[in-house]
């Protein structure tokens, strides 16, 4: 309820139509409320903006109309001090507000926005790793509020540290009629007859804010879907043409670009708004890309084309395509021919529906995952089952997969702070971490008795000493090996180095197991900062 | 020695100074030669073209110097008729140099270049179809008169009907001393202290453009790779900057692009160039792409950094990354993302040299072939013996998969003639054919003992009846069954046709196998053009 309480600080500032803060966190949402025009139509032709500055650091941000003649500017501030701004527009009432605030340290929870760090990988602002565990939970904003407030306690006992949703509601019979009806739309209307597309409602996005400001506060980062193909020909919200997107587009950069848990995505399956061309989304991404001043991250989630994410302003890879996490080799390829982070944000959904891409068991469901991240990407959840469609609804979570991603994830943040890196990518597919100093080994589907240990050259020197511990991804039991393995060059390879009393550690023929080898000191102990130990 | 005999077919026309032929067959070279200035530097500030007219057909072909004081326009005319040019140059000598031509019927071996056909495959210009089954023999050019000789008369008894060449050599101690010394280089001069940079060598291509037009004449595509960065600091030719770079290129287009057979690889290995951006290969392509009248098939082959092929310049995927082609799942994955046909032309070599990437048996070579294919697209040869180095001098082949990768191109020529598709590849990654048609199924290195008779409902309808042959990948041998298949939906699924009578077709519990269903009339009988009989 971090919201209520900024509210409650809020004073009036300047003249009797300006409110504002007097004091914000780094990261946290500086919101400017003007009294302005009320006639006319303020989505089209209103020019309002803020400059922000401090010292050499300025940001402009555009402002968006709230209903009922007010008018706000949401900016979020990226350094502690004394913030001043000015407004600019071309509406007298709106133009040359100026003001100042204070920016004050971040709390302990706030990290700041999600950005790329080095190629592959993530982190936030203040160098925190981030690591995604993304969930998809599409049309949770368009639930009852006990539902709505059951989807945040669930997330916040669970691993997901990401949520896919729509910013639109997808059209069904169910928020057509009955208790979910919608009667508040993003468009001003209440039916294909009569939705004025010029007009953006705001009193829709209230909703919204709410739920991505929710997800803030539990430490989820909000991968908000602007567009979606989901009216078969009803309300028409993915039929209303370029112009009409573009301001749509604008006016969600402008409501949500402060909230620092934003990520843009610019569609969900893009390529089903059939009449929608590629150069249609370049436009778009590139609307958004310079209209947010803090550079959220930005992809778009495909259908049956996928759109190139080799573009600039594409921040990472957001891909549906299963095959790619059925093996470990799929996502170091897309990591090769895009050099962005690659998360894989569809790989079908744990569940028992009829629909074939809902009726993963658990087990593939996390080996999937595993392949994902031993392939050094990034993979999400859903679950859809029949009685529990998670995917669409949020609500509880009734699957097997969530505590072994659960599991999998305290390895991950337990590993490397920089991420897994595929170490030897083009002859040894099942092995990631960071070459001479950490390993994970995925079996996946086989069973082996055994594994030799032999491992890649690439940051190896003889008399290295590791030690092992073997994972059961399934059962989540982590068993330490009390054996210390020391390397050395591998007689008659030049690519290997193997352990010197040539050691093969015994493994429960069943599937679903790995290693995790990790460099040592001298005597045994962990050499490193000791985050290798995950209790 | 077609090459020859064209020559005797030249007469003198219109001045002494002016050599040209007074018939040329369709996608045959129509050479005009003329005597020109052979004072200053003929490569450089040189305007020289001809423009080719017949009808609505316009062609503007640059011309070369061919050294001597002689410059020659080589063009590939692509109608039949009568053709007239016009010379275009700032040189007096080689200005408005007038005449015409007929042009041929092409005879029967003679199919045209080699386009793009739909979006993932290929076909001669005159229609008929050609599917890559390419070989490297990246220094053949550069071995002696009996070598080549072999290599050529190799090729004549093999699959393989692409190949991949240097157009510069390495730098190697064998071409630097011994029989094999290089004396005649692309540059003028002898070694890294004299090469004049801004002289291309005309003599050097000679030898270059009777290998082209060897392969040309028994029905071999040359991939001419034009860049490479095998000089390991000696020669030099990788580190001339670019505008010799796009001096060269220049050169080599105007020198080949009227050989019917040719690819343009601008190079081989780019990222090892260290040097040059992705930028700077941009503008080769576009450079290539404009001074190419006819348009050749042009791509690049990658090292560690994958070039763009979404880009609009390059035609074809040519790609290195072996792990593509170590599951069928890798190869449509490509094609989803560059929307052109895929070639995977380093899958690693069979051999059994020390280094890694020349140690596959004939059984992983083959099978990465067939993975590539039964993905939708196509695979590049290697072999890498130490008593047979056919990638780099050509000669004989001595591995097991030459004659497998006959026999699996016999089978893909004798099905679908637009080429295999995936027909489910989200779900089906080991099928691939013409839905409701003709489907490969390839089980790699699986033993199945049996295949339950289901297929996906694309393209099927209830009642279509089917035909099934058991091929064994290895031994080469395709055993047809005497039932016919007839299919219904599958029960209680959304996805699936199944045989009526739950026919399961046993197997013999060995990898490598694969079945090739095709779809019969009612009695039993092919349908179509019984082009899936193999013998």
């Amino acid at each position: 309820m971090k919201h209520l309480v900024l509210v409650s600080l809020w004073v009036l500032l300047l003249t009797g139509n300006v409110v504002a803060q007097e004091k914000v966190e780094k990261w946290d949402i500086f919101e400017l409320t003007l009294k302005g025009p009320s006639t006319g139509n303020p989505f089209m032709g209103t020019v309002f903006s803020a400059k922000f500055s401090m010292g050499d650091s300025a940001f402009v941000q555009e402002g968006f109309y709230d209903g009922d003649g007010v008018y706000k500017i949401r900016f979020m501030p990226n350094k502690e001090g004394k913030w001043t701004y000015a407004t600019t527009s071309n509406k007298t009432e709106l133009n040359n507000k100026q003001g100042s605030f204070e920016c004050t340290a971040a709390t302990t929870s706030n990290h700041g926005p999600v950005r790329v760090k080095g190629v592959y990988h993530f982190q936030y602002e203040d160098g925190t790793s981030y690591k995604p565990f993304g969930t998809t939970i599409y049309e949770w904003p368009y639930q009852d509020a006990a539902t709505k407030k059951q989807t945040i306690a669930t997330l916040q006992s669970s691993p997901f540290n990401k949520a896919r949703f729509l910013a639109v509601p997808p059209y069904k019979d169910r928020y057509v009629d009955g208790p979910l009806k919608i009667t508040v739309f993003p468009f001003e209307g209440t039916s294909r007859d009569n939705f004025d597309f010029s007009r953006i409602n705001p009193e829709y996005f209230k909703n919204l804010d709410e739920c991505v400001m929710q997800l803030r506060n539990i430490g989820v980062e909000a991968d908000l879907i602007l567009f979606r193909p989901y009216d078969k020909g009803k309300w028409g919200f993915d039929m209303t043409g370029q112009e009409v997107n573009k301001m749509f587009a604008r006016y969600m950069v402008a409501r949500y670009a402060a909230y620092r848990n934003i990520w843009w995505s610019l569609c969900n399956e893009n390529s089903f708004i059939r009449h929608m061309t590629d150069e249609d989304w370049d436009e778009l991404f590139q609307l958004v890309q310079q209209k947010d001043p803090y550079h959220h991250l930005r992809s778009i989630h495909n259908a049956d084309r996928i759109y190139d994410y080799n573009k600039p302003w594409v921040t990472h890879v957001s891909l549906q395509y299963y095959n790619v996490v059925k093996t470990p080799i799929g996502t170091p390829l897309l990591r090769d021919i895009y050099k962005k982070p690659v998360v894989n944000d569809e790989i079908n959904y744990e569940g028992d529906i009829a629909s074939r891409w809902g009726q993963l068991t658990g087990e593939e469901m996390v080996f999937r995952f595993w392949n994902a991240l031993i392939g050094g990407g990034y993979a999400t959840h859903g679950e859809s089952y029949k009685s529990s469609p998670w995917i669409s609804n949020g609500g509880g979570l009734i699957g097997s997969s969530p505590a072994r991603i659960a599991f999998l994830r305290r390895i991950v943040e337990a590993g490397p702070a920089e991420g897994l890196e595929p170490i030897d990518q083009y002859y040894e597919t099942n092995m990631a971490g960071k070459a001479g100093n950490y390993y994970l080994i995925y079996f996946g589907k086989e069973s082996p008795a055994n594994w030799d240990f032999v491992l890649p050259k690439r940051g190896m020197a003889a008399g290295i000493k590791f030690k092992v511990d073997v994972i059961d991804t399934w059962n989540m039991t982590i068993t330490p090996l009390n054996e210390v393995y020391e390397v050395i060059p591998m007689p008659g390879s030049n690519y290997k180095f193997i352990d010197k009393n040539k050691a093969s550690i015994r493994l429960p023929s069943k599937p679903y197991m790995a290693l995790r080898i990790y460099k040592v000191g001298d005597g045994g102990k962990l050499k490193d900062d000791g985050k290798h130990e995950l209790e």
